[in-house]
């Protein structure tokens, strides 16, 4: 049976699939969970999206790509282009759950080029404040966004071995990574 | 039929074991892979290691867990300690990734306990260091050790969209690594 709004139920679709696939990965997730998540059938999910990777792909671009394209870079403060990033981190841990499975799980995959554009635009931006004078030129610009990204996201991509020493107090996490990034930029 | 050096049998499955989750995680890992890795039965496998998830404890322990607690902290030269954790996770990629995996598959489990002492006595370290003076108090001793750590596995964690940007040329990855962590404890 179709449903009677198809374009609403193919994003309710790609909300049970990003909830699934956060959780279990692309190998470890299975359709007929994410069918039930969204009320419906199995065979539905196939009809809209084809494979499970290729459902995986869907949510991939719908999630990970947009909010890489998305999220502005201000290369004039990028402390506070550091703090963006850990509070939208923060908010939504499925997106950078989905990008380290997609790593993982895609090893020796071609890179995606809208996220290759994407980080470019943001390395070129990088690079005229290095000429402004504005940040240190005492990195290769592509470090330096690397740096200030991989600093936003430390409570992301490390283990809780070491994340759960210090509280979980956001404020507090906020600031050694805007301080942490104003030390890194700095001329 | 038994082997006939039960230990070097049992070393040899633990490369295999190593090889096949550090590729496929826990979930898409296959014990008769392993076993064709490691020229035995799967029988042989389970005889040894108990489940699949019991395997992979193994592994983790053998691995993670060892390389935690012998990689050697100096708090007097943070920058260097960060440049040899680079080297050595450029030159053992497999270390990370199943610690990553581990991450991802196991959210909700507890910590390691081995791990979060090992990274206890680090914190100290750091924190006796900070008030020495020798290194800046601007951050709690947790999150400076964070950083630290963080800035050296910067490679090993962020994807290649971003990483492939600039060359692998190792030399100028850890002096970026080193200048950066110079940067982030400077008193």
């Amino acid at each position: 049976m179709a449903p009677r709004d198809p374009e609403a139920k193919r994003r309710q679709l790609l909300e049970a699939a990003l909830a699934e696939f956060a959780e279990h990965g692309i190998a470890g997730a299975r359709v007929d969970r994410i069918a039930v998540r969204a009320g419906c059938s199995a065979g539905l999910v196939y009809t809209y999206f084809g494979s499970k990777d290729d459902l995986f792909d869907a949510v991939f671009d719908h999630v990970v790509v947009r909010t890489v394209e998305e999220f502005p870079l201000d290369a004039h403060d990028l402390p506070e282009y550091a703090g963006g990033l850990f509070d939208g981190q923060t908010a939504h841990p499925e997106v950078m759950r989905l990008a380290t499975w997609h790593r993982l799980e895609s090893e020796g995959r071609a890179p995606v080029p809208a996220i290759t554009k994407a980080n470019e635009e943001k390395v070129a931006a990088v690079r005229a404040a290095q000429e402004e004078g504005v940040v240190t030129d005492r990195f290769p610009a592509e470090h330096l966004l690397m740096l200030v990204i991989n600093t936003a996201s430390t409570w992301s991509v490390q283990s809780r071995e070491i994340t759960d020493l210090a509280d979980d107090d956001h404020a507090r996490r906020r600031a050694t990574v805007v301080e942490a990034v104003r030390r890194l930029v700095e001329p």
